[in-house]
């Protein structure tokens, strides 16, 4: 479609972002906007074998490099962007994963302080067979291998957060950021509240694939090709990430203790279908009781982040966000032609 | 198929257990036996309309009947019961779901003490159709109607626990009992480590469906009439509840606070991998790290659970606990004829 | 004095209850009563030296015994147990202290389950100087020595729970039990409020002293001759336990995770200043958030458990509980002439 | 005494910090120096009655406003900022308290997300008697008055945080911050380890009195005369802030749940023993779990803040940080002649 204006970006290794809010824009979009981006892995791509250990090729605080900031014209407090991921594309045939000291779900870390032994730093190289859109699995110990099917994401994607603060890349909350959820894939809307003039928007993390939880903390880390469409919904206040696709509306709420989390998702998830449909709070409470999924995103990061999924089916009829998803749904078409 | 034995039980409004341990059994079983058995709703049948409120009509301990406790010929502590469910109907046409003060994921409770005023407590009738396998939601404000698919379930089946405990039939914990999870639907294999001798296996908490995590403490509660295969696995310990049908294997982990139910069923279904098929824990937790799908039972109860599952397509060749899912299935198959 | 019965009892190695709720009592009683008692220490006494593991010398679930339960005659639901510390004397002049595999706050548990290896399972023996009421520590490594005050005080007191429940003698919960802390000692009066008729009054656990959070889960473990004056209080509910001594009025509450235990036990102390004294909640709220005191007493068992202690000066004039810790010190002092 | 540097800073009204990292500093300063500064109180002097609240009075995020940050000429991460307090005086003869809606730890909040109707907004003045040293406590229901001795302590004091980040005054973490432990008064000296050049150290948020875990969210706030002996400690790295006065050493851990919170504050106290004595950690554990004390701190906010007190006469001989504490205490001796 002729005037749908396309922004591509890939950064050179000088310019990626390592916070949400305190790094500079890379450039100025005007919405809607197609953005096409390279986003490097979690490891800044140092992690090329089973002897690359992150704890000695990767320089904290240079973890979880972002595609960004991107500075959106108009875009003030109060008011949503929305990101319709249109494809996310392994940029390589590889992937890999790894146990960090201190990190993951099954160990003590520097928060979940322990007297015991760390667990051993190991990576896991994982190939890609990109045409079947399967990763390969290879066992350190033995010669099991296993094929999962891929299903790229983008664990990180997130404005500039609220309260004049700066956070590491590492970090989920009410900005969005690190939430690592399966559900940031391809057809997907994600929305997020704007905290300061130009939002500041920024991605990474891609995951080739990764379980619910993200256990150990590291999904099949991969540098990824993205397209995105980019909007923004004026004076529409997105307090916690929303997300969108066909089947689904969604919220991430992301805090600890993890019953946190999961309040903050299933309360916005209510509070939305409330103020969306007039319905009264206790109606909706029950109606999500007995409609919602709740799986789990990362139970692993500075702050867990738990999903609330309500069907579009178990929903009165009508859009939500003022139909956004199928607004940018149709951009995407046009884009693809 | 002439020799499996089929016990019925419809337990007298006396006859009902309300803890696990603690109870005498109503019964003596060998396996393998099919148990066709009635099991009340959570309110013990008394709340029939909007306005028969749990706090005034409901008699508390006396919440959340099972049917049961059967004493298991030769069950012993070391030693696994396997309960395969055949069918879980619901037994009436109606269910109920409510709020009770003081208890929800939403709402300060009796242990996440808070100074805030209680929830209103409302009572919500959902009709059933059971031709078309769909209950009705209908809101108490306004005039919403909503049908959503039925999923029979149990929210509670446990054995007798160990430590010479007897708990609430409120209660999830290592010995199953009130984990509240969509899982435990007609299909599926539960096993549950035997305690005591025994065994001492009950059930009830009939849910026609049931959100992930169940929000406001009380899905769509309903009396069942259900038929199960059970069968005693000797010499095979279950240290938590393990689930399986003909695509998963889960684990079902129930702690508080949350992230320790998590834990629990994700290093519990590590542990199963590298027990089961040799494999390195590293490698185990890698493979569950990138496959495993984590949505929540509920977040609620006592104990609050989590489920890991595991996909079977992503494990290597072979069955699990000595092939017992098949074999009950199979035993299932022949009962039916 | 002359009309004050006492009661000793010191029972037979097969006399320990090992839950509260579930044992039958051992003895009936008359309030107000004088209970001389003799209690075993939590490993019953099975560790002499370093060299017995209580993984090999204990057997579980024989852990942590308790001496009683003694019937209360005229306690029912609603009543309230108060029992006043007359004394607390170690009854030799050793305990011990151990590290226990998947016990304590500073390594992965049973429930904080992770892959981990455990810590060590090592034992320190405390010896005593009763004259000077102190208790060496004694390195493992090294020949560091270190003489610390003795705090004599039980970890454990309760009685049976509500909801038809047993629970094992590690639990502390509403009705008392393994709490833990090191305000439980000669000179602090404990109100428990009573859940079946009798009460069902027991204690153990013996600590020569312990940390505050009781880090490694084990303090220093010994046996004592215990004295105490036991009174019923009829009509006066207690919902969580409740201490006082001469300075202080303290509230238990215990659940996971730890903030939980915390909220518990304000919200007990600023209701109960606000019943007590007519004060409207906010203020007591107010008053409690400048005034109150908030020490851990353990952070290991099944429930952890946080005190909340509010000095008396900075109450109201007038009593507490109908002034039963002032009647149960005149009564220690007649007893002891 | 002749020579050591005493610096005065009392900002105007546009010179205070609201974050740790992200603000340029208002003076460089050399070690060891006495500051001697001005702090107003947390709601940023704008609550002068009972009919001034905070949500309407206070402009987010302009909360909790920092005194400072002073550039510590020479200080690079690896070193450590000691600062003693000298004396911590309130510049006012009031001090205010309130509720605010969604804060506090008897209440749902932004995080522990509920749908329960928050509390009631309310603002209780504490009048001083400055002779006395005491605060005075006013009921808003009923005319009850309570005398609390003051103990003039800041809730903040840190330094730019690592990771690149900027946090809002309201956190605490591992460089420091909002801790709110009462512990921080005159006497005490804090280690803080440097993050950045130059550690840029505030502090603020100073309260006449506080409860332990403020359960409110809010102490008695006032504004502060304080004078701190600020020094350098080169090389000594610490992880998670110390105290310590002439009796104790203490770790303050912070983060959520509070047994994270706990569990980081007791391994930081075994870790610094085990470093400091050359003692083995698990004997450093024993002897921790015997002696600590473990008041909590707060309760309420982005993080919980638990202390791990070790007395120092259960100690081996011998100083802690080089002996910083007795130094500054000399050098306080020194200024005030």
């Amino acid at each position: 479609m002729s005037d749908l204006e396309v922004v591509s970006y890939r950064p050179e290794r000088d310019q990626y972002a390592w916070t949400f809010g305190g790094a500079a824009p890379v450039a100025r979009i005007r919405t809607p906007v197609v953005l096409d981006v390279f986003t490097e892995d979690a490891f800044f791509g140092q992690v090329h074998s089973e002897n690359d250990l992150v704890s000695e090729v990767c320089q904290f605080p240079f973890i979880n490099p972002q595609t960004g900031p991107f500075y959106i014209e108009g875009a003030e407090p109060g008011d949503t962007v929305a990101v319709h991921f249109v494809s996310i594309t392994p940029a390589r045939d590889w992937g890999v994963s790894t146990t960090i000291p201190l990190f993951g779900s099954l160990t003590g870390t520097n928060v979940t302080a322990l007297l015991n032994e760390p667990l051993p730093e190991l990576v896991w190289m994982w190939q890609f067979d990109r045409a079947a859109q399967t990763c390969r699995f290879t066992a350190r110990h033995g010669d099991f291998t296993m094929d999962m099917p891929m299903n790229p994401m983008h664990g990180t994607v997130g404005v500039a957060p609220a309260n004049l603060e700066a956070r590491s890349a590492l970090v989920p909350d009410a900005f969005g950021g690190n939430m690592d959820t399966p559900e940031m894939r391809a057809g997907t809307t994600c929305y997020l509240g704007v905290n300061v003039e130009g939002a500041l928007l920024s991605l990474g993390d891609g995951h080739a694939r990764q379980g619910e939880g993200e256990t150990c903390g590291v999904a099949v880390e991969t540098a990824m090709n993205t397209v995105m469409v980019v909007d923004l919904i004026k004076g529409a206040p997105c307090p916690w990430p929303r997300l969108e696709n066909d089947d689904y509306i969604m919220t991430a709420g992301s805090a600890r203790p993890l019953e946190d989390a999961f309040r903050i998702a299933q309360t916005e998830l209510v509070r939305w279908l409330a103020d969306q449909y007039g319905m009264d709070v206790m109606d909706a409470y029950q109606l999500v009781s007995q409609g919602v999924e709740a799986p789990l995103a990362n139970v692993v990061d500075v702050n867990y982040t738990s999903m609330a999924k309500m069907p579009k089916r178990y929903l009165p009829g009508g859009t939500v966000m003022g139909g956004a998803h199928a607004r940018l749904k149709e951009l995407a078409a046009q884009y693809r032609g």
